[in-house]
């Protein structure tokens, strides 16, 4: 977007929607208060440049782990004949932040990481045919199977529990 | 989607926020009430198949109307150097429902319709390379520039209105 070209209140409530998240958590991002984020969408206010910069670059990551997931996802169907395919997402931000803290830098909240989530569903519906499962991680029920699996702690591990729970 | 697999609680969840609606919303446009969205989103209880293919439907809609627009206006920038474009949204449910009605049968929230065109302005902008920024009928101010242009009520009308607000 160019410099001089700023989102006005309009937008920057449906960017915040977009991304699935409410005024709180916009200010947890861009390090402002909840107040602040009301008055931007309400036109009360010009959201700072820094604030619609990250939220503009939060939206282009999940668009680049869109591309980049559902191009992984086409290539092991090529040689799979399933159409079927369960993606671990994370239930609250205590949970994400143990398990999937890889993601925190560019992704920080739990929410924004399920947001991407949905839009790889979505794609993989429309463009690949095939069926994406959000299943939510829980935790008690990951670590039984992990046991009676002999297996550790990884992406891995995640998802073969995740596959499990659509059979 | 296939009719056998049904959208869970997060999927809910995360459709719903991809449409920019909160509960309440939710439960107007499927005919439920909030604290049954609030519990499908919950996994407390499945979404109706009708509720969920309602949603899925105006998911639909947004994003046909999104290829529509954007084709219309790539052809119309075909012909136009300035790569700049003003895109009328609506500030409430009144006044989207007095200025819009043609779209209330397929999107029947000013909600929504705010969605499809914050879609619309991020293609542009990916694709297209054309800035939109989205303009919030002002009901008042656009009734001054129609009696200044000795112009009626259109969406030609209101589309030229959004264009002044830009310079």
């Amino acid at each position: 977007m160019a410099k001089e070209i700023g989102l006005n209140g309009i937008e920057m409530q449906y960017l915040r929607l977009s991304l699935g998240l409410n005024p709180a958590q916009v200010g947890t991002v861009t390090g402002h208060s909840e107040d602040d984020v009301i008055a931007w969408e309400a036109g009360a206010a010009e959201a700072p440049g820094l604030a619609q910069k990250k939220l503009l670059d939060i939206d282009e990551v999940i668009e680049m782990q869109l591309l980049n997931t559902t191009d992984g996802i086409e290539a092991m169907f090529k040689k799979e004949p399933k159409r079927r395919l369960a993606f671990v997402v994370y239930p609250t931000q205590a949970v994400y932040a143990q398990y999937n803290p890889e993601f925190l830098s560019s992704l920080p909240l739990t929410e924004l990481y399920n947001t991407s989530a949905w839009r790889i569903k979505k794609e993989c519906q429309l463009v690949l045919e095939v069926e994406v499962t959000l299943v939510p991680l829980d935790v008690e029920s990951y670590k039984a199977f992990r046991e009676q699996n002999g297996l550790g702690e990884s992406r891995e591990s995640r998802a073969k529990w995740a596959a499990a729970q659509l059979k």
